[in-house]
């Protein structure tokens, strides 16, 4: 599947910033990227970095008063969409080492709140049979409802809360995947289907030996998710980080299928 | 139903200090004071003050270095084993103002995070058969386990832990009873099927015109708790509280059935 | 001095919802209510109530899709402004039992953790010297910020963030003092000098005998403040609880000094 | 500087289960490992993969009923103790991409919490100068006290609480660090001075192109800490993860000077 992606950012900055950038679909070999055009109002030239877990790039960009961001991409994805029940556990001593840090709770997934729930409610699945149960259980219970968290939003509050926008999905489901031995990341991505059209945030489990998307809203599938940045949680896959204040002036997130 | 109660007391003091002791049981219409005895090691006479609510007393002391309390009793409680989902309903705006309060959220029981969880899992309950189900729900989804939680422990925490001891069974069923809609208060009393033998915490909900006692852990019927004290949350209702720094040597607390 | 109060509350319902209003100014011996006003747009006919510790009232509403709001009044306020650091400490022994619970933490205010920052910061500070450097504390190192926090801030995370809007100013100042065995509530008030103009929150001490106002944000002094509610923090004294969904539309405070 | 190291552990485990050992000294420029041997209790031959961000290294264990480990060494330590205070500021956009994660909050170092404190506190120190600030701050104003912190305690709470054991300081001294626009991560080590002798956690900043050793609590110098393992916070370098109840029999750490 091919996706257009175009991304417009435009925000008033306290005098010069700078601003790390996570807009960039990542190039992998289940998503090629066929074009992409990243212009920013920096005052200086952009400086690229390698991502989190060697995943895309991120973007230093320095501007004065104001930040505007163009952003068009298309991405060419081919990827399958494999059950997520039918894939084995691996135990946690045969886990490749980048892999064990993401069995830890993190500053939004509290994943060590959350054992005796998995033990309760799931006391028989392990591997990908329970990440297929977790993704449903989440998706079931959570109710979409824009607005309805903040940025101290964790994991155990949307437990309770039982809504949230799709970080909050991301979130909880990750910390589930922890508790529960699997290893779990967040994951910033575009995808077709979103609504409202925003940035997206999905969660990815270590399973059979590769990471496995998932997204448990259910706006998008595995096969249509162009990726841009993995990490812990929403804290590493923020699309904007700007060290200083930031006023938005304007956001727009286009994403769509490319009718060959 | 008639109890025998012994508690006993010893703790080391840094200096002199004062301190609360809620450790009386309360004189109450279902539920008679046939005797009672306070000793306490203090420097200067016990001060008794009203209790919150008016429900029983507390006792001021002023000891220096130690601290001995003994305090026994004998109280003849007869209250009856009102189900609790027989109870109706009553609308907030029909609440006596001194249930209002009880509505809401306090330091262990926030209650203003379960109210999607409660909207989701019982949409068509209210009241009676509301409380009654809350208390199946938590008696049936934790699991009692010594030391497993903190100071610092609260129902948010408790309802993904899945574990507790009676304090963190109260707080979490407070809590959703009061997200529910029903004023919920934490209680201390004493109870002879308690184990290990203790201080126990219960929770209380106001429903058809009065407070009905419900103890989440099953260790205790409302017909065999002595109450000693009502409150928000175990903040209110802790037995002995020291403006000080306090070392145990002993605590002990024997409830007896007396056959008469 | 002479207030004229004019609150216009005007919010959209989601179909019929019980409403909680805690919005009249309370009668008192040094607060006056000369005239006042309260209409409500509710089906049946307003139940009133006694406000938390016997301040002020609470008057319940039932109203059906929208709920309006028009309350007026004129208040004589004759409260001397009491400097706090000349009031004496009371021993926790000494507190009369409708004090004590105000030693103890709350929702937002979280006063189990501070006791260590008041051992470090004002080791020798006890009652009213201590309240009044608290006040000088709480006001020198908070910056008012409208939009700052959220519906789960608390004490804790102001003391980190050191900005936030009246209900952070007082939340923190209650969790330090109550730290510092100080029995302290949060009061709901109106007052002429609050920008923007608002409901406003503010703390109160009880220090020799009485309690005492103090306004952390240094907008009002005690001898302008008309007192609605008092309670353990914020959730005791909002000045609208509805149970159900409510969207605002309008929402206007005024308050001005009446010239006689 | 020669260390010696000799750490027994010695657990009673409930069946088979998979452990995490990190207590291996890492080899690198400034340590180099002369001798070391370690010795577990594992069924399967232990696997070792590397540590976070290539430092040290994990070790995997299968253990069944009992998990015993025995490890010794000899480390030699070359670290010069550079003035923290003469390093210069690295501008966000400048730094390395193994260093911007290190920016943001982890599961207990809350940094979102702490910019207006910092802002504050230190509105004129940047880079190498607020790191010597930062780590005079933490020393200056936390008492260590065994105890008096558990597995939930976070930065925001320490900050209140003013005391903690070497995580609650490493947790609040990184947390402080990262909202101070400084990369900081948390860091195992063994060290001579360390009172009572145990696994110790230290900061971690990286400045003037290197990272660099901190230990709030005064215990231990930058020269004579033997590194195990770094990461965000406590969960990423805790000596022993197991999967499966563990309950303690023995554990010593003995690190000695070797005099040459």
């Amino acid at each position: 599947m091919r996706l257009k992606i175009d991304v417009v950012l435009d925000y008033d900055l306290d005098g010069a910033a700078d601003t790390l950038l996570l807009v960039e679909a990542a190039g992998m070999p289940d998503q090629i990227i066929v074009s992409q055009d990243l212009w920013v109002s920096s005052l200086e030239p952009l400086r690229a970095t390698v991502g989190s877990e060697g995943v895309g790039q991120r973007c230093w960009a320095y501007a004065e008063n104001r930040l505007k961001v163009n952003y068009t991409a298309t991405v060419e994805i081919d990827r399958p969409d494999v059950p997520l029940a039918s894939l084995a556990e691996t135990p946690p001593r045969m886990l490749p080492a980048e892999t064990v840090n993401y069995l830890l709770p993190s500053r939004y997934c509290e994943s060590d709140q959350f054992e005796g729930f998995l033990a309760q409610e799931f006391p028989n699945l392990r591997g990908g049979p329970l990440a297929a149960a977790l993704l449903d259980w989440v998706g079931g219970h959570l109710t979409y409802q824009s607005g309805s968290s903040t940025g101290v939003t964790t994991a155990l509050m949307t437990f309770a809360n039982r809504h949230g926008v799709c970080r909050d999905y991301a979130h909880l489901l990750v910390a589930l995947a922890r508790a529960g031995g699997i290893p779990a990341r967040c994951v910033s991505a575009y995808a077709p289907g979103v609504d409202p059209p925003d940035f997206h945030a999905v969660a990815q489990f270590w399973l059979e030996g590769a990471w496995r998307l998932a997204d448990a809203t259910g706006m998008a599938k595995p096969g249509e998710l162009a990726v841009v940045a993995v990490g812990h949680d929403a804290t590493d896959i923020a699309f904007m980080t700007t060290f200083g204040a930031a006023i938005l002036n304007e956001q727009t997130v286009t994403v769509t299928r490319e009718i060959v």
